[in-house]
């Protein structure tokens, strides 16, 4: 008989919310015969100011043990900036080693967004998750001085570069459209960018089939906005990433449906699932917070752990739910929940 | 009797074009009593070609004689990605210190935006210019082998953070709704970030009728597709500010009128001005380019050296043309210029 033990970091803010939901659509998905163990580990601003802990060893020994981790968000206004996203998010993401951070991008029918006219969007970012700009590496010299100097390093590894360029490839050559774009700086930033460009145009060779373009990140936030159904795949750096993904989010219908993957394709480690969005403190505990974005995550981690038909249905229920909210008065995140979860169920 | 010694570089593709209609309309613009001279200089590709300089010390000598630069765009196919980049645009940025990359954004009425509704668009950006990841700090080791490495190394100063948060902060002060936001990615470039904050919150003890808020590079991109109108000035360090403004250019009527300016505030240098755009080299020689971006950094340029009415009447010109596109028959790049410096003189 199959199971699932899943690790549960509801986290700060409305975290807690949307999470119960994501735990409730997944309850109502799974066949009978899969077997749902859930810990919760709380992880956040509460956890750092009672013990001054993050993510200490123990924690992620005890990580290490599930199938997979699914997130609400971390983050509080009392803790400096940083602190937990050095602390939590980014270690655990270096210490899992996940280097695939995938972030699909999808405008559904019947949702809103910025953008004029009724643009096409359907594409997925894969963004590195363990080099560039975001290993830690860097320093500050004659601190609070008028001399003082701070520096930050990005690294990048072609053994780094690749592995999460030949993932991008290998989606990009799954998908109908078959188009990957990489996008970096490598007018500027000419050894890093280099390093990409080599990488990316070695790997492109065992791909045929595959249409690529490169496209510098700058002019990419362009097309975002004005030829977004232009891009199928894209593959880029961990700052540029993390930068086209929230526009592409925005594009996409907003952060409340974004969600994402941290993913460690190697299995060695569970892979971890989170909404895009971050912990909401304004509108924490009203039962406001739209739990869209962590369903759509749940359906992200029943895909890589082998539960292809009912990440569909989530996806499908979804779909419907936002198509019929125009004109309908707004529900509360359980409300929303609930709706997910008879949906998937039916 | 006044003089403008003015030092011009067409550069590649539509630059030539582009420049001529600026320098028409700077010639319409200006009084009877400035007498302006004009030297052109054949940087770019060709150049390149032909001799394999970008730009050396010598025509640093040249161009430092001159009150100010016009550019019209550098870049070629023909040239690797990083040559003219690194050789010429930054080289000279970085030569002639220009600290304050300043790239207006308005959206002018009767112009298009990929945006839906009717946003309010009105806000500059003051990007630093000499610092960050644009160093051109970092190194390859084992290139080209499995086990490279490439770094990038973003360098940041008291010294160069303090001077051009202080001209955002000017600028602020002196605009009338004296806003100012910090972009910078604080939880993540820790070292950098906690620079950029600390001078930030220090400088704004000067100015206590600026109001300041703070805001992540990746929140940043979300809030300029959903509320560009919440933006006065922003200031923010030399790659976020690339992104930043690119974005900002498409969704305030696109590149084809993005101005800016790189601005060395001392006068100890010849300050440089440019459309945001490239060299369109698909488009280049068949008089399809907009000249309007060339114009309007003639504006920025008059008013950087202290010609207040004729920057104003550049703007309201270009502002009087494009409200007057719509439904009209495309015009070639002269065409456009022509009307630009009838409308200017008259
Ligand atoms: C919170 C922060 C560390 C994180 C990042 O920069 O990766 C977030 O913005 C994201 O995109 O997941
Ligand atoms: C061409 C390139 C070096 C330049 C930059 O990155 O600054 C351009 O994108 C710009 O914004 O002026």
């Amino acid at each position: 008989s199959r199971s699932i033990n899943l690790a549960v970091i509801p986290g700060d803010g409305i975290g807690q919310e949307v999470v119960a939901e994501g735990l409730k659509v997944l309850s109502a998905v799974l066949p009978q015969d899969v077997k749902l163990e859930t810990e919760e580990y709380d992880f956040g601003a509460r956890r750092y100011h009672a013990t001054g802990e993050t993510l200490t060893d123990a924690d992620l020994d005890a990580l290490k043990r599930h199938d997979a981790i699914l997130l609400g968000a971390i983050g509080d206004p009392s803790v400096p900036s940083g602190v937990l996203e050095r602390g939590f998010l980014l270690k655990l993401r270096f210490a899992f080693d996940h280097h695939v951070n995938l972030r699909p991008s999808k405008l559904l029918p019947g949702v809103a967004t910025p953008l004029a006219g009724e643009p096409q969007i359907d594409f997925v970012v894969v963004r590195e998750g363990t080099e560039g700009p975001y290993t830690g590496n860097g320093g500050t010299i004659r601190k609070g001085t008028e001399h003082e100097v701070a520096t930050e390093v990005s690294v990048n590894t072609a053994f780094g570069v690749e592995r999460v360029v030949r993932d991008a490839f290998a989606r990009a050559q799954a998908r109908p459209r078959k188009k990957l774009a990489l996008i970096h700086k490598n007018n500027v930033l000419t050894f890093a960018g280099h390093l990409w460009t080599n990488v990316f145009n070695k790997v492109a060779e065992e791909f045929p089939e595959v249409t690529t373009e490169y496209m510098h990140v700058d002019a990419a936030t362009i097309y975002l906005v004005t030829q977004p159904e232009r891009f199928d795949v894209i593959v880029t750096d961990n700052l540029f990433g993390d930068i086209v993904t929230d526009l592409a989010a925005a594009v996409s219908g907003g952060i409340g449906v974004a969600a994402s993957g941290n993913i460690n394709p190697s299995g060695d480690f569970p892979s971890m699932f989170e909404p895009v969005h971050g912990s909401a403190p304004d509108i924490a505990g009203q039962g406001k917070a739209d739990p869209t974005a962590t369903v759509l995550s749940v359906a992200l981690l029943l895909r890589h752990l082998g539960y292809e038909a009912e990440a569909a249905r989530i996806d499908e229920a979804v779909a419907a739910d936002l198509g019929e909210r125009t004109g309908k008065p707004a529900r509360s995140t359980s409300e929303i929940g609930d709706a997910l979860a008879v949906r998937v169920a039916g």
